[in-house]
Protein backbone atom coordinates (compact mmCIF):
# COMPACT_ATOMS: atom_id res chain seq x y z
CA UNK A 1 0.00 0.00 0.00
CA UNK A 2 1.23 3.70 -1.06
CA UNK A 3 1.04 5.29 2.10
CA UNK A 4 3.05 8.27 0.89
CA UNK A 5 1.79 11.14 -1.79
CA UNK A 6 4.17 10.63 -4.63
CA UNK A 7 3.86 14.50 -6.47
CA UNK A 8 4.72 15.48 -2.56
CA UNK A 9 8.45 13.93 -3.22
CA UNK A 10 8.71 14.63 -6.22
CA UNK A 11 9.11 18.14 -5.65
CA UNK A 12 12.23 17.03 -3.36
CA UNK A 13 13.67 15.35 -6.53
CA UNK A 14 12.31 18.12 -9.03
CA UNK A 15 15.01 20.85 -6.81
CA UNK A 16 17.36 18.82 -7.13
CA UNK A 17 17.28 18.33 -10.84
CA UNK A 18 16.95 22.38 -10.78
CA UNK A 19 20.13 22.51 -8.99
CA UNK A 20 22.37 20.73 -11.52
CA UNK A 21 21.18 22.28 -13.92
CA UNK A 22 22.49 25.35 -11.90
CA UNK A 23 25.74 24.22 -11.27
CA UNK A 24 25.99 23.27 -15.38
CA UNK A 25 24.75 19.73 -14.77
CA UNK A 26 23.18 17.07 -15.81
CA UNK A 27 19.15 18.31 -14.20
CA UNK A 28 18.51 14.60 -12.89
CA UNK A 29 17.71 14.82 -9.29
CA UNK A 30 16.32 12.25 -6.78
CA UNK A 31 15.24 11.33 -3.13
CA UNK A 32 15.42 8.30 -0.96
CA UNK A 33 12.48 8.38 1.69
CA UNK A 34 10.86 5.80 4.14
CA UNK A 35 7.27 4.79 2.78
CA UNK A 36 6.33 7.58 5.86
CA UNK A 37 8.02 10.36 4.31
CA UNK A 38 11.18 10.96 6.34
CA UNK A 39 13.85 12.27 3.99
CA UNK A 40 16.85 9.83 4.28
CA UNK A 41 19.13 11.47 1.43
CA UNK A 42 19.03 13.44 -1.75
CA UNK A 43 21.16 14.49 -4.49
CA UNK A 44 21.61 15.06 -7.95
CA UNK A 45 23.31 13.68 -10.84
CA UNK A 46 27.53 14.73 -10.74
CA UNK A 47 29.12 13.86 -14.09
CA UNK A 48 29.98 17.53 -14.50
CA UNK A 49 30.35 19.01 -11.22
CA UNK A 50 32.77 16.06 -9.75
CA UNK A 51 33.84 14.60 -13.10
CA UNK A 52 32.56 11.54 -12.14
CA UNK A 53 30.38 9.18 -14.26
CA UNK A 54 29.25 7.22 -11.66
CA UNK A 55 27.14 9.72 -9.48
CA UNK A 56 24.00 9.67 -10.99
CA UNK A 57 21.14 11.28 -9.31
CA UNK A 58 19.90 7.89 -7.56
CA UNK A 59 23.13 6.80 -6.75
CA UNK A 60 23.58 10.38 -5.13
CA UNK A 61 20.65 10.15 -3.09
CA UNK A 62 21.14 6.75 -1.93
CA UNK A 63 24.71 7.55 -0.89
CA UNK A 64 23.55 10.44 1.07
CA UNK A 65 21.36 8.44 2.81
CA UNK A 66 24.11 6.32 4.49
CA UNK A 67 24.62 3.10 5.54
CA UNK A 68 21.10 0.63 6.54
CA UNK A 69 20.55 -2.59 6.94
CA UNK A 70 17.86 -2.92 4.87
CA UNK A 71 15.60 -1.04 2.33
CA UNK A 72 12.25 -2.46 2.19
CA UNK A 73 10.51 0.37 3.60
CA UNK A 74 12.06 2.96 1.38
CA UNK A 75 10.45 4.80 -1.44
CA UNK A 76 13.27 6.10 -4.09
CA UNK A 77 11.77 9.09 -6.18
CA UNK A 78 13.58 10.54 -9.28
CA UNK A 79 12.98 12.54 -11.66
CA UNK A 80 13.58 10.68 -15.03
CA UNK A 81 12.93 6.59 -15.42
CA UNK A 82 16.01 5.14 -13.98
CA UNK A 83 18.57 3.52 -15.85
CA UNK A 84 19.55 0.17 -15.72
CA UNK A 85 22.78 0.92 -13.61
CA UNK A 86 20.11 2.89 -11.16
CA UNK A 87 17.54 -0.03 -11.88
CA UNK A 88 20.14 -2.56 -10.84
CA UNK A 89 20.80 -0.66 -7.71
CA UNK A 90 16.64 -0.52 -6.60
CA UNK A 91 16.63 -4.32 -7.29
CA UNK A 92 20.16 -5.67 -5.35
CA UNK A 93 18.92 -3.25 -2.43
CA UNK A 94 15.24 -4.23 -2.17
CA UNK A 95 13.81 -0.82 -2.35
CA UNK A 96 10.00 -1.24 -2.23
CA UNK A 97 8.88 1.72 -4.30
CA UNK A 98 10.06 3.89 -6.61
CA UNK A 99 8.56 7.09 -7.98
CA UNK A 100 9.33 8.74 -11.29
CA UNK A 101 8.91 12.03 -12.76
CA UNK A 102 8.72 11.08 -16.40
CA UNK A 103 9.77 8.45 -18.68
CA UNK A 104 8.81 10.18 -21.90
CA UNK A 105 12.68 11.27 -22.78
CA UNK A 106 14.09 8.18 -21.68
CA UNK A 107 12.83 4.86 -20.43
CA UNK A 108 15.20 2.94 -18.36
CA UNK A 109 14.62 -0.56 -16.63
CA UNK A 110 11.21 0.34 -14.55
CA UNK A 111 9.26 -1.99 -16.12
CA UNK A 112 11.61 -4.54 -14.85
CA UNK A 113 11.65 -3.19 -11.79
CA UNK A 114 7.92 -4.23 -11.96
CA UNK A 115 8.35 -7.23 -13.14
CA UNK A 116 10.49 -8.14 -10.09
CA UNK A 117 8.13 -6.67 -7.91
CA UNK A 118 9.10 -3.15 -6.96
CA UNK A 119 6.06 -0.56 -6.81
CA UNK A 120 6.55 1.81 -9.76
CA UNK A 121 4.49 5.24 -9.65
CA UNK A 122 5.32 7.14 -13.02
CA UNK A 123 3.84 10.32 -12.50
CA UNK A 124 4.24 11.81 -16.25
CA UNK A 125 5.10 15.02 -15.07
CA UNK A 126 5.09 18.35 -17.47
CA UNK A 127 7.65 20.27 -15.60
CA UNK A 128 10.20 17.11 -15.07
CA UNK A 129 9.39 16.21 -19.02
CA UNK A 130 10.06 19.96 -19.97
CA UNK A 131 13.80 20.51 -18.30
CA UNK A 132 14.84 17.24 -19.79
CA UNK A 133 13.67 17.64 -23.07
CA UNK A 134 15.36 21.41 -23.08
CA UNK A 135 18.79 20.03 -21.61
CA UNK A 136 19.01 16.94 -24.28
CA UNK A 137 18.49 19.82 -27.28
CA UNK A 138 21.05 22.08 -25.98
CA UNK A 139 23.59 19.54 -24.66
CA UNK A 140 23.42 16.29 -26.78
CA UNK A 141 26.91 15.26 -26.18
CA UNK A 142 26.36 15.58 -22.42
CA UNK A 143 23.29 13.68 -22.46
CA UNK A 144 24.70 10.55 -24.47
CA UNK A 145 27.61 10.24 -22.33
CA UNK A 146 25.66 10.21 -19.20
CA UNK A 147 23.68 7.08 -20.44
CA UNK A 148 26.42 5.51 -22.19
CA UNK A 149 25.04 5.89 -25.42
CA UNK A 150 26.86 6.39 -28.52
CA UNK A 151 25.85 9.20 -30.84
CA UNK A 152 25.58 7.95 -34.87
CA UNK A 153 29.06 9.73 -35.89
CA UNK A 154 31.19 7.99 -33.16
CA UNK A 155 29.50 4.42 -33.74
CA UNK A 156 31.61 1.59 -35.20
CA UNK B 1 37.75 -11.53 -29.76
CA UNK B 2 39.27 -11.78 -26.63
CA UNK B 3 42.79 -10.18 -26.88
CA UNK B 4 43.40 -9.67 -24.05
CA UNK B 5 44.77 -12.02 -21.00
CA UNK B 6 41.52 -12.48 -17.84
CA UNK B 7 43.81 -14.33 -14.89
CA UNK B 8 46.67 -11.37 -15.51
CA UNK B 9 43.81 -8.66 -15.01
CA UNK B 10 42.09 -10.35 -12.35
CA UNK B 11 45.77 -10.16 -10.30
CA UNK B 12 45.00 -6.38 -10.51
CA UNK B 13 41.56 -6.78 -9.24
CA UNK B 14 42.78 -9.32 -6.68
CA UNK B 15 45.24 -6.87 -5.19
CA UNK B 16 42.56 -4.46 -4.89
CA UNK B 17 40.55 -6.74 -2.95
CA UNK B 18 43.20 -7.51 -0.41
CA UNK B 19 43.83 -3.80 0.02
CA UNK B 20 39.73 -3.65 0.83
CA UNK B 21 40.25 -6.51 3.28
CA UNK B 22 43.54 -4.78 5.02
CA UNK B 23 41.65 -1.61 5.81
CA UNK B 24 38.88 -3.72 7.09
CA UNK B 25 36.18 -3.65 4.21
CA UNK B 26 34.54 -5.56 2.30
CA UNK B 27 37.28 -7.63 0.12
CA UNK B 28 36.17 -7.18 -3.58
CA UNK B 29 38.11 -5.38 -5.63
CA UNK B 30 38.13 -4.39 -9.19
CA UNK B 31 39.47 -2.67 -11.88
CA UNK B 32 38.54 -1.40 -15.73
CA UNK B 33 40.41 -2.02 -18.36
CA UNK B 34 40.89 -1.52 -22.30
CA UNK B 35 40.94 -4.40 -24.19
CA UNK B 36 44.09 -3.71 -25.21
CA UNK B 37 45.24 -4.21 -21.42
CA UNK B 38 45.62 -0.52 -20.46
CA UNK B 39 44.67 0.37 -17.39
CA UNK B 40 41.73 3.04 -17.05
CA UNK B 41 40.61 2.75 -13.63
CA UNK B 42 40.82 0.23 -10.73
CA UNK B 43 39.02 0.27 -7.15
CA UNK B 44 37.45 -1.63 -3.91
CA UNK B 45 34.67 -1.82 -1.96
CA UNK B 46 34.43 1.23 0.46
CA UNK B 47 30.90 1.04 2.53
CA UNK B 48 33.36 0.65 5.35
CA UNK B 49 35.82 2.76 5.11
CA UNK B 50 33.75 6.07 2.94
CA UNK B 51 30.34 4.53 5.11
CA UNK B 52 29.47 4.62 1.44
CA UNK B 53 26.85 1.63 0.28
CA UNK B 54 26.86 3.07 -3.35
CA UNK B 55 31.05 2.42 -3.63
CA UNK B 56 30.98 -0.87 -4.76
CA UNK B 57 34.36 -2.42 -6.16
CA UNK B 58 32.89 -2.10 -9.62
CA UNK B 59 31.71 1.36 -9.33
CA UNK B 60 34.99 1.92 -7.77
CA UNK B 61 36.99 1.24 -10.71
CA UNK B 62 34.49 3.31 -13.32
CA UNK B 63 34.69 6.29 -11.44
CA UNK B 64 38.30 6.15 -10.85
CA UNK B 65 38.75 5.78 -14.97
CA UNK B 66 37.18 8.75 -15.10
CA UNK B 67 34.56 10.32 -17.82
CA UNK B 68 34.66 8.71 -21.55
CA UNK B 69 32.10 9.04 -24.26
CA UNK B 70 32.19 5.21 -24.63
CA UNK B 71 32.97 1.58 -22.99
CA UNK B 72 32.67 -0.47 -25.61
CA UNK B 73 36.43 -0.87 -25.65
CA UNK B 74 36.42 -2.22 -22.48
CA UNK B 75 36.61 -4.91 -19.59
CA UNK B 76 35.78 -5.00 -16.20
CA UNK B 77 37.36 -7.57 -14.24
CA UNK B 78 36.22 -8.20 -10.88
CA UNK B 79 36.82 -10.60 -7.86
CA UNK B 80 33.08 -11.34 -7.36
CA UNK B 81 29.88 -11.57 -9.86
CA UNK B 82 28.63 -8.70 -9.83
CA UNK B 83 25.66 -7.96 -8.13
CA UNK B 84 22.82 -6.12 -10.12
CA UNK B 85 23.43 -2.92 -9.16
CA UNK B 86 27.07 -3.21 -10.93
CA UNK B 87 25.29 -5.78 -13.78
CA UNK B 88 23.42 -2.28 -14.26
CA UNK B 89 26.40 -0.29 -14.84
CA UNK B 90 27.78 -2.84 -17.23
CA UNK B 91 24.75 -3.01 -19.68
CA UNK B 92 24.02 0.82 -19.25
CA UNK B 93 27.35 2.30 -20.23
CA UNK B 94 27.99 -0.52 -22.60
CA UNK B 95 31.14 -2.47 -21.36
CA UNK B 96 32.03 -4.99 -23.72
CA UNK B 97 33.43 -7.75 -21.60
CA UNK B 98 33.41 -8.80 -17.64
CA UNK B 99 36.08 -11.01 -16.28
CA UNK B 100 35.13 -12.42 -12.95
CA UNK B 101 36.60 -14.05 -10.34
CA UNK B 102 34.31 -16.16 -9.07
CA UNK B 103 30.61 -16.80 -8.86
CA UNK B 104 30.55 -19.30 -6.44
CA UNK B 105 29.99 -17.50 -3.07
CA UNK B 106 27.36 -15.09 -4.86
CA UNK B 107 26.05 -15.22 -8.39
CA UNK B 108 24.92 -11.46 -9.43
CA UNK B 109 23.44 -10.51 -12.59
CA UNK B 110 26.51 -11.96 -14.86
CA UNK B 111 24.11 -14.21 -17.00
CA UNK B 112 21.76 -11.81 -17.46
CA UNK B 113 24.55 -9.41 -19.26
CA UNK B 114 25.58 -12.73 -21.09
CA UNK B 115 22.04 -12.79 -22.43
CA UNK B 116 22.18 -9.24 -23.37
CA UNK B 117 25.60 -9.51 -25.08
CA UNK B 118 27.77 -8.54 -22.72
CA UNK B 119 30.96 -10.92 -23.07
CA UNK B 120 31.70 -12.94 -19.67
CA UNK B 121 34.54 -14.71 -18.83
CA UNK B 122 34.28 -16.71 -15.21
CA UNK B 123 37.67 -17.75 -13.95
CA UNK B 124 36.15 -19.95 -10.70
CA UNK B 125 38.95 -18.31 -9.06
CA UNK B 126 40.19 -20.72 -5.79
CA UNK B 127 42.08 -17.25 -4.08
CA UNK B 128 38.98 -14.74 -4.84
CA UNK B 129 36.42 -18.04 -3.64
CA UNK B 130 38.78 -18.39 -0.18
CA UNK B 131 39.21 -14.89 0.47
CA UNK B 132 35.03 -14.24 0.30
CA UNK B 133 33.99 -17.33 1.44
CA UNK B 134 36.19 -16.67 4.68
CA UNK B 135 34.93 -12.87 5.09
CA UNK B 136 31.17 -13.89 4.60
CA UNK B 137 31.81 -16.54 7.57
CA UNK B 138 33.82 -14.11 9.90
CA UNK B 139 31.36 -11.04 8.68
CA UNK B 140 28.15 -11.89 7.51
CA UNK B 141 26.21 -8.68 8.66
CA UNK B 142 28.68 -7.00 6.46
CA UNK B 143 28.23 -9.35 4.04
CA UNK B 144 24.26 -9.23 3.77
CA UNK B 145 24.33 -5.40 3.95
CA UNK B 146 26.56 -5.16 1.34
CA UNK B 147 24.02 -6.31 -0.66
CA UNK B 148 20.98 -5.61 0.44
CA UNK B 149 20.01 -8.98 1.79
CA UNK B 150 18.46 -9.48 5.07
CA UNK B 151 18.70 -11.92 7.58
CA UNK B 152 16.28 -14.69 8.67
CA UNK B 153 16.36 -12.70 11.74
CA UNK B 154 15.44 -9.22 10.06
CA UNK B 155 13.00 -10.47 7.78
CA UNK B 156 8.88 -9.58 7.92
Amino acid sequence: MVSFDPASLLTVAHAEALAGLAEGGVPIGAALFTVDGELLGKGHNRRVQDGDPAMHAETAAFRAAGRRSHYRDTVMVTTLSPCWYCSGLVRQFGIGHVVIGEAATFSGGHDWLAENGVGITLLSDAACTELMTRFIAEHPELWYEDIGAETSGSGT
